[in-house]
Order: structure tokens, then sequence, then C-alpha cells
């Protein structure tokens, strides 16, 4: 996403773009192998949800994924990282390009995740809320084998019902805590935001993930906001009543996943801090980005095996990211 | 201290008046009770060590406090709690008023603690380094029965030398991390404050206080920091590779002097994070105030007495803060 609109409470722009890549091609853009490119940001937790779920499911040879530099400039997200500041597949050095090339005359915010028409340049949808159930769900007969089910439909109800709480108050919450202009805005975020994060502590005490015995999307979209909790929300949103890792179930609850291969593997945490310290310089005027906090703490045992549970179902764990996809680690 | 100067690594200013009250009278300002003024800020960890030692000395009725606004305006340190925005007993509005009194030619910074005299209205130092240590010596004819030595001769010379690195390192550390405008200048600073904060709790680690077996001015010192750690400089001064309730051995000591009577009874934390939060537009331009941290753990045991120690030496504990002067709970 974007994300550095100013209103007195910050309101999250729809998604512009809405179009489905769908398995029977009715929408008029049918899953096909290699045909579409995943543009995200490491930085973002919406983008993030898409290349956790691509992971799980295998899908990395079937949608090679761009990313762009985590710091956007006034044209937006940049392909800074690769040679010649371009995608090479898409040859393109602002995914604004994609944008253009779609709708010429759109002039609204660029926003990862997007997906890509290879061959037409062409952006297809910047959808976050609807592109990781697509990819459970209409790309499915190009999973990998083994790839557990993300949004079961006996579940869809209750992770429905999750999701909707969780982006309410967390997801989106500390964006809403963070870029308020008002005390009393941030003060309501911020109270909606702990009484969740109480919730569903209590919800995670005596069970391994939020809805069923497995891994499901549900778990996906929390996890992208704990990753970040204490790297960036706790002190550049404000988001200070405690940090993550003084959640004991939380946190424990989010290692478990970081630790579960498809999740940490996702995180780069140097992408994270460098993009929400230096781009919202509304709140952060200097830019400096905090040395702090200690990531050690994320890879140190959690215990919620003892939980039960079983992470991949009837499924097995992804093999490791394919060359080139690695996230270096911290220095 | 006022301390926004902007600068490649902050530099703060050398006091400018540095008069001392003398028990002999020699410097021109005799030790006398009541004609002095103590001029405090709640919120400045500067001004809060005046406030322990004369509490741990029973100095409230030699030497009355006046206490500011913790938010300054474009006048400085205002009177604005007082009835009619007035001290009731300088009758000014604006500290800056004592420092004119003093030299109408004065166009410095203002700054907590100020030692004012009452006659004359004239300040007479603003001294922050002197000004406890004078209170400690040149005052000791007025001091309560009991009242601990926070600056023993004997013990003077370390007591100096762990000062100085606290100083440097930490008490103004974390300005310097904080004030920072480059990314070099804050990494410095952030690596000197955590290497010392590393030796500090090694040296605490089997003794109870910094210097010899009871509480000293060094005490005092490194106290003020701690103090205001979780609550101001984790977040809004990006010391953050831990906070104090994460570095085991500091937390504990603080908790410790927090609970001994003339410590804990001196903080406002309200007041510490509304100056620092409104008062820094140039790292917080909002001024919103976070809610967090959760404060409740300062009055947890800490387990520190197994240490043995002898808090006040052969002395005694001071009474409760006299009437008027205790902080109110937070909300």
């Amino acid at each position: 996403m974007s994300g550095t609109e100013q209103t007195p409470e910050f309101k999250r722009s729809p998604s512009h773009f809405a179009d489905r890549i769908t398995a029977d091609g009715s929408s008029g853009w049918p899953v096909e192998p290699g045909r579409y490119r995943l543009v995200v940001s490491r930085a973002c937790p919406w983008a993030n949800r898409s290349l956790i779920v691509r992971r799980l499911l295998g899908l990395e040879p079937a949608i090679p994924v761009a990313v762009t530099d985590p710091i956007q400039d006034e044209r937006s997200w940049r392909f800074t990282l690769d040679p010649d500041g371009r995608d090479p597949v898409l040859g393109i050095r602002f995914l604004s390009e994609a944008y253009l090339a779609r709708d010429p005359g759109y002039t609204g915010g660029v926003s990862v995740p997007a997906i890509v028409d290879v061959p037409s340049g062409r952006l297809v949808t910047n959808d976050y809320q609807r592109i990781t159930l697509d990819l459970a769900t209409e790309w499915r007969r190009l999973h990998r084998p083994g790839a557990p089910d993300l949004y079961p439909e006996a579940l869809r109800a209750e992770i429905d019902a999750v999701n909707a709480d969780v982006f309410r108050d967390v997801n989106n919450g500390v964006y809403v805590a963070g870029f308020a202009r008002r005390q009393d805005t941030y003060e309501r975020a911020y109270t909606r935001l702990f009484d969740r994060l109480d919730v569903l502590s209590d919800r995670l005490a005596h069970r391994r993930y939020l809805v069923g015995d497995t891994i499901t999307e549900a778990d996906v979209r929390l996890f992208v906001t704990l990753v970040r909790f204490d790297a960036v929300y706790h002190g550049h949103f404000k988001c200070n009543r405690s940090k993550l890792s003084e959640m004991p179930v939380l946190w424990a609850y989010a290692r478990d996943l970081f630790q579960t291969p498809g999740f940490g593997d996702t995180i780069d945490f140097d992408h994270i801090k460098r993009h929400y310290y230096a781009v919202h310089d509304q709140i952060n005027p200097t830019r400096i980005v905090p040395v702090g906090p200690d990531l050690s703490g994320w890879t140190t045992p959690h215990g919620r095996e003892a939980l039960g549970g079983r992470p991949f179902g009837d499924g097995t764990p992804p093999p490791p990211p394919p060359a080139g996809e690695a996230v270096p680690p911290p220095a």
C-alpha cells in the first residue's frame, strides 16, 4: 500500500483495480503459469500476505515476483533494486507504469501488492484483500503437492469474521493510530488495538492457530502486523502499551509462525524499518531509522507445539525459498 | 534544561549562571533557610536531580520549590500551573523574568533547575551539575536529622568518574541520539549508550548501588535517565535496542530506587511524557502523546535487598513529601 493519507482519521483507500484471475478464465484473466508478475514491497504488510501465501502454496514458479525498493519517492514504488533500475521482466522503472498501461488517465495511488499481466504490461489487480484468497482457491491446480488449504470452505465464515476484526482493529488499526493528527483519534485506535490484541491473546492461549487446527488465511493476516510490531508500530506508530515481546501468548504465536517455512523467510526487517521511518516524514521528519530493537528473540523456542495443531493439515511445509528469493540475514 | 539546539551533534549549552550558594557566604550568596526558591520542571531530568536530593536531605522547608508547566512555549518555562499563571512567591509568569532580573541583556536559553534569590528576584544559578553537589555539602547545616551523605569525601573521585561516564553516554547520550539530524550521529550515540548501559549493568549485578554501599549522587544521576527510559527515550529518542524493563539488572536497580522514599515520589510521568512529546515538534510534529507504556511494573518487587547495601548509610529515609508537593497518581 502507499498509505500516507492525511484525514482526521486515516481511511485506507479501497483498491481501485479489482479484477480477478480465475481458474475458469471467466473474468478475462485466466490462471496461467508464468503469465502474471506479482509486484511487492517486502516492507508492506499488505504485500507480505501475498508473499507468504505464495510460499506456502508453492506458487513461486507459477507467479514470479518483483520486489520494489522499500523507499518510495514522489513517483511511488520503484524498481531501483534491479539492474538499471528496471524490472527485468516488465521492463518498467516504476510500478505506476503498469497502472497507466491499464488506465492511461489514472491519477490515484499506486499500491502493492499488484499483479501485472506480463504480455500486455497492464495491471490486473491491486486488491490486496482478494489476491491471497484467489491464490488459495482459483490457483489451486498450480499449487505444489502438499500445499495446505488456507481457506477451507467449512471454515470460511469464521475466517472472514476473524479477519474483519483483525483488519479493523489491528492491521489497519496501527495505521489509524500512527497517522492520527489528533490525540483523541489516536487514543481511540490505541484502545481498540490493545483491546483486540487482548481478545486474540485469550483466543490463542489454548489453541495453536486462529481458526481450526491448521494455518489459515487468518493467521497470515494477523502475522504480518505482529511481525512488524516491535520494529515499527510500537515506536513509530505509538502503539506502545507494550511490545509484542511483552505479550507472552501473542509473542509465542508470532514466533511459531515466524519459524514456520513460508513465514519468517519472507520477512526483511531492513526493508520494513527503512520504509516506515524514511517514508512517513510527517511523523518522522528526521528520517532516522532506529538501530533497535534487538531481533534475536524471533528465533527462540516458542513451545507452541504443546498445544497440538497440524500446521499444514494433511499437507507438508514448503521447501526453502527458490534461488534469488532468499532474504539476506540482518546485518 | 531547554535543550532543543540543532547541530550535527547535539551540544548541551554550559550553564550560563554558575554562582554558588555557600555555607560561609564567601560567594556572596550565603546558605539561608527560605531565602532561595528552586524552580524546576518535573519533566526535566536535570531538574529532577535537585528534587530528589532536596527530598533525601530534607531541604524542603529550607528551599521551597516552584514547579513549571511541563510544556514550554516560545517564552520557555512558564508558571501556568499556578493561580493567575504566576509563581506565588516570585510573582513572575516566566522563569525568564528571573534571568533578566539578573542580567537585563541576557538573550541565552532559559533552563531548569534554577535557583532564584527571593528578595531580589534574581537568578543565582542554573548550574545543574553543581546545584545538587552544593545541596549535599554547603547546605549541610540545614539537612534533616538522619540525612544521608550523598557526596562522601572518601568516594568523590569515584563518584565523579562514574558521573562523567554516565553524563556523556547516558544522561546526555539519549539527547544526542534523539536530537540527531544524521543517521551516523544517531548510531554513534545509540552504540555508546547501550555499551555504557551494559557496563553499568555488569557493575550493578553484584552491588546494590553504583559507588560504596549507600545511595550517592551517582545513583541520583543515573536514576533520572532510567526512570524516563521506557516512557520517552525508548520511542521518542529511538533508544530502542531494548526497553529498560528488558534489562533485568538495571530494571531492578531502577525499581529499587523508585520505591525508595525521595525518588519515585518526585516522578510525574504525565509531565514527563507531555513535555517531551509536545515540545520537540522537530521529532514529533503531530505532538501526539503516547498512551503507553504500561507503568505498573515500577512498583513490583525488585529483590535488590538481597545484595545488601545500606540505602541511607547511618541515616534514615525521608518522610513523605510535604503537603502540596505530592505528585498525583497517574490517571
